[in-house]
């Protein structure tokens, strides 16, 4: 592992030597590819037992990162989110085991369908092959990015923050040393072992065709140059400017209730609603009592004009609120015409991530679920659901807004690809 | 549609006017997107009654460019591509009904899961967005593109290849008139209306993020070419290295036949097997019918040493046959040591297209079927069924090798991304 780490002046040894784990990883994919459900649980379940075992390491390991951290006079968020205490390593743990737990997403049947001349045509699950990820200071990501490829049968190519390069390294050994007691390639989970950012760029290129799909977890600079820079496919979204609209015909109570969580149940999550649509036709009913929960909430809220009317807290909202994703406790609230104006107003300024309306107009809920084209679109419930847990898809990578594949949260069922397996009795084709 | 051919010297005035085509198409494929299926059909069918009866405009505007091709003495299977005839245009309406008559993929519910909180979670297929596709010289991709991507409810950005032009602004024409007759906005199928090759380069970085995918339509090089710039996903396979693998316990008649219709029935499609591997063990047995038997029907067999030994016509295969895709009444045969021998070789050599298996062991074609990474494993049939009509789903748009999204046949089907529809009842989340 410290091969790597002297050469960061040579550019030209650096690429040859991430070309060389990339072939790694290709190569050891094709291994886990027809791995065995139980050989890659044990692999995670091993990985889990290590961590609790060395426990006193990664908090040498992680000393290190937070002197290194707090040197660099960091802020007080990140050096939370570097973080490893005895808590987030049991959970870290547990997750491996949660994640060894799910239904194997590989060969599952997904469709079958029989032709006139008798062949039988099978849609198969695959995995698909090796997964690039890169993410910021959390060390935990290390584990969990690593397992969900591994269990949907990916080789993972990691690339962790540099502030979290000691804690990511020594998760990185327990993860192979789970691969080696189960009898698996330790290439099926590789961490880029050098700080260098030029890493990042060559596995944006795909490393010579080594990467299939690139996932990138962190914040909105790091999404938007991997979405610029990537030759290869990449599940992300850059943003949740998640929309929240009050018909009507809503149930009052219920329209508390939803926002309330929608927007304040956690403010910096991606299904947090950042805005609020309110019916012009329900402004009466609907209005004054929603902007005043929000206020009363210690909640900030930005108006047009009918909401500021409501009451003097209001602060007035600028054209660029519209498209602005908080991530705290503000929120934007406009009335529209109906519908169709919240419709219009979610697909001017939305992301395509998660987009929710409270009505007991079935009607009025489908045209809305079918017109708002966004990953997710909720009637009558929280867009804090937004999430590959609430789903059902165990753990999630991330969600994608992206249209080709996987679209919505991301678990392990979403990393795999699938091909055709067709069953004849020896026919030709006329 | 004159507007862009005077300003080819210009190529910011170029980029200008293909980005306001781009965003054309874009405002365009959300009306397209929510338009019921009965109204995408009256589109197609008109669209087909008006190709009948202009049927003497497209023979003149073929006529235009059979003889620009002529004059650049392009060669005659180049010429029979361009070439519009009674019957091709008769093909060419009958295939915008039958894609008409396939069943609407928009909308449906693919998957639907409950939730323990009582959440009903639908997974519903939605268009892709705007499609690009890029073909050469046949003209009739026009319509059978435009149509495929229209029934799917997608806009299309159509680039003809520069010796079609005149053909293919016609079939546009109609197309257009039949979007019109519908109601549909005309931008729903949009033809870039310049030969100049810049144009290209343009749709391959998406047109300013109009583009959400594209299509090349055509030769190897064209392919490679989209491959290596697009910025955007890209449907399409870059080659069909196909093998046949004949197993020791085949039966012989079905592996006779199974042959010869998989290498001989089209030499040039991609479905076409390019090698054959016999089992050694049953090397005895199967050999040298095979062998004389592609001899016989006059197919060039390239060999190894046992086969150059069944039969003096076999020529000695050199590495690069291996990975060669002939197009044409060629084949390599070599023996190799049973299924994980034929795996091998598949893993090695192959393009992940389309391979197959002819064996009475049921344990041997799972093992091949599961352990092969193509887009289609075939048992006991024909590799000439990878074929979207012999799929099932009516007319294709290309084969997919890729593993993101869409891959084997590409129908209207395969053009769809999908959402998730979340049905509450004041669910919020803890």
């Amino acid at each position: 592992m410290e091969s790597l780490q002297g050469v960061n002046g040579d550019s030209a040894e650096l690429e040859k030597q991430l070309l060389d784990l990339g072939r790694r990883a290709r190569r050891a994919s094709r291994v886990l590819a027809l791995a065995p459900p139980e050989q890659k649980n044990r692999a995670l379940n091993a990985a889990a037992k290590i961590l609790r075992a060395r426990k006193n390491d990664l908090h040498e390991a992680n000393a290190q990162d937070m002197a290194a951290a707090r040197g660099k006079a960091l802020g007080p968020a990140l050096l939370d989110r570097l973080l490893l205490d005895d808590k987030r390593i049991a959970s870290m743990a547990q997750s491996l085991e949660d994640i060894a737990a799910l239904p194997d997403p590989v060969g599952r049947v997904l469709e079958t369908f029989r032709r006139p001349n008798g062949l039988r045509i099978e849609r198969v699950s695959t995995p698909l092959g090796v997964i690039g990820v890169i993410f910021e200071s959390r060390p935990n990501v290390t584990a969990d990015a690593g397992a969900l490829c591994l269990k949907a049968g990916n080789a993972a190519i990691l690339r962790a923050g540099s502030e979290s390069f000691f804690s990511a390294r020594l998760i990185h050994a327990c993860l192979v040393e789970g691969l080696r007691a189960a009898g698996l390639p330790e290439d099926c989970i590789v961490l880029i072992p050098t700080r260098d950012r030029a890493a990042v760029g060559a596995m944006l290129t795909g490393l010579g065709g080594a990467i299939d799909v690139i996932v990138p977890r962190g914040g909105k600079s790091l999404v938007e140059r991997v979405q610029a820079e990537a030759r290869v496919p990449v599940f992300a979204h850059l943003e949740g400017i998640v929309h929240l609209y009050v018909d009507a015909e809503a149930d009052l109570a219920k329209a508390e209730k939803i926002l309330l969580n929608s927007k304040l149940r956690r403010t910096g999550v991606c299904g947090a609603t950042e805005t609020l649509l309110v019916d012009r036709a329900g402004a009466e009913k609907f209005l004054a009592p929603l902007v005043k929960l929000l206020l009363d909430a210690r909640c900030e809220v930005r108006g047009d004009a009918a909401t500021q009317a409501v009451d003097q807290r209001v602060k007035p909202a600028s054209e660029q609120d519209w498209s602005t994703e908080y991530l705290d406790a503000i929120i934007s609230v406009k009335l529209v015409d109906g519908v169709e104006g919240a419709i219009d107003h979610v697909e001017t300024y939305g992301s395509h991530h998660t987009d929710g309306i409270v009505t007991e107009n079935q009607a009025t809920a489908d045209k809305f679920q079918r017109e708002v084209d966004s990953a997710i679109v909720i009637h009558n419930a929280s867009t804090q659901f937004a999430d590959g847990g609430e789903f059902g898809f165990g753990a999630e990578i991330g969600i994608a807004t992206g249209r080709m594949h996987a679209r919505g949260p991301v678990g392990v069922a979403q990393l795999t690809s699938f091909k055709y397996v067709v069953h004849g009795d020896g026919q030709t084709r006329a």
